[in-house]
């Protein structure tokens, strides 16, 4: 696979350099690869941490800022930051309120948060931890014991950093994040593998025509590999696939249509009008949609599906004003 | 190439009801292929119209909004619109102070919309036109006579848009937009081809480890063929072709590191800081830089660099208030 690279080992490093230097507006430690909102959590305020490996911008870097993140801690691609890089992610973002963490479920993800909690306890910062885990595809994988963690890390980041700014204790918004998590479901294809920089292999192979169904975000295997579907097709298998877990009835919901790094807007596009459908095809109303590449895997192609059930207070929390990188809307 | 579409000849239309379905703010004829803000052009405001292949999303489309655009109308991929759809968005984007066309320099769409301004103006609406021709990489192509117009194309829009906004009159917006088009080069490199819709074959061949030099926005080649040079030599021979074209002295610019499409954010972010660097030591200042996928090529993978020289007009223009799905800042 080629790559726009210099050397694989400093591609984290290198990108956050190239991303302080789009962003003023962030404050970017390249040397603890910890990115935070260049004026700091306000006093007061609760400060919101997530991060994870490298290889799925802009999360999470790309939703700092304000109205989402404070902090996010990057690891070396599809690796989990260290707990000192997480500490320093926490510090970053601690306002004297206490810090939320977001976490995806992987099992680095989960010791290395855990044990950054403990340190910041230590330091006087109270934390609490909200677990992603969306994915409907499988239970269990290379990465993780459990559901993963996907699109709904968005959706969470971006209510759940609403409420921050609205003034919420860190109880209840632990206790936000958890109902956003349980609200929302994924479900992803590849047409495409990735490789880690560095890595003279993908992370599955897969003949031509054929797709990956119910992938993760890391490049891993999925459920299986069928014959390339349409896009009516593939939005089917997705939706229905979240309907299985959950079944979609009469409520507002909001639908991510995410890209994985290498598909064409265009076709994005024409995926989300066929998921639009499908949702509404079994009763739900879909009255948010956000269509584009949000949570990456390198250069994947292929796209995500992720629902979340809305009520009167999540969708104002959705609409209310946000300022990052990534994600922009409402000021 | 597997790609993630219903019938290839639908692609446009079903991603346009795509567009419309996550973008309520826009008023998506599908039928026509025209998208428009859907509160129209404000009486009086100057209307900005630009349209082309589509292929390249987010461009045009998803700069239609307050401060960009009033219109645009999507042709089939990489295929000019044709006169009637030009004339369609020049009517929706109609303010009655007249409509100005930004136009990149491809035969067919020069031919275009020449013809759609005769029949607006047979309409009774003044019609003014801007040509964009930033590439320097080649003259003569498979699609042009003289240089093609590339990412100059998304400075050209925000810049005259923001003006017109300001009031600015038809000539005076025709004017800066040939200002903007004066002051900008651009420069990209490939690391993949792309194949259209309905194809079966790339637009080039491309042997494992090399990437096409001075690439195009329609998977046309480009210069040459060299072996894959890392990040940093990709800056150079695109920072370089840019400088030698129009010398980079000490002046304040704005620089886009626009993906074509399949690039990783990762990556991009990666060529960001080595542009950067190219730039400043040629003495110029970076004082406002983009990062991410604007001007697209379907799913090639790669990169164009474009810089536009600023002075503290072009500055503020570029820093107004923006709200389009693609650009969107300051309000």
């Amino acid at each position: 696979m080629t790559k726009l690279l210099n050397d694989p080992a400093d591609a984290v490093p290198d990108a956050l350099r190239g991303l302080a230097l789009a962003h003023p507006e962030l404050a970017v430690d390249v040397g603890a690869r910890v990115v935070s909102r260049a004026g700091g959590t306000r006093p007061g305020k609760v400060g919101l941490v997530s991060g994870g490996g490298s290889g799925h911008e802009p999360l999470h870097a790309g939703f700092v800022g304000h109205g989402m993140l404070d902090a996010a801690a990057c690891g070396a691609v599809f690796t989990s930051p260290v707990p000192d890089q997480v500490l320093a992610a926490t510090r970053a973002a601690s306002g004297g309120a206490g810090v939320l963490h977001v976490v995806k479920n992987y099992t680095g993800d989960v010791l290395n948060f855990r044990m950054a909690a403990e340190l910041a306890d230590d330091d006087g910062i109270a934390v609490e931890t909200v677990l992603v885990d969306d994915d409907v595809a499988v239970t269990d994988s290379t990465y993780t014991a459990g559901r993963r963690g996907t699109g709904a890390t968005l959706f969470v980041e971006k209510v759940v950093g609403a409420a921050a700014e609205e003034g919420l204790l860190l109880g209840e918004l632990a206790a936000l994040g958890r109902e956003v998590v349980q609200r929302s479901r994924s479900f992803g294809v590849a047409l495409s593998a990735c490789t880690v920089p560095g890595s003279d292999k993908p992370g599955f192979e897969l003949e031509p025509g054929r797709m990956e169904v119910g992938i993760g975000i890391h490049g891993e295997p999925g459920r299986e590999q069928v014959p390339v579907g349409t896009a009516r097709e593939i939005a089917a298998i997705s939706v229905g696939a979240i309907a299985d877990d959950a079944p979609l009835g009469g409520e507002d919901v909001l639908v991510l249509v995410n890209g994985t790094g290498a598909t064409p807007l265009l076709e994005l596009q024409v995926l989300a009008a066929d998921v639009h459908a499908a949702v509404q095809e079994r009763g739900a109303r879909v009255v948010r949609m956000l269509v584009g590449d949000y949570v990456t895997s390198l250069e994947m192609a292929g796209a995500m599906v992720s629902v979340c059930r809305l009520d009167e207070r999540l969708t104002r929390l959705w609409d209310a004003p946000v300022a990052t990188p990534a994600l922009r809307w409402g000021r």
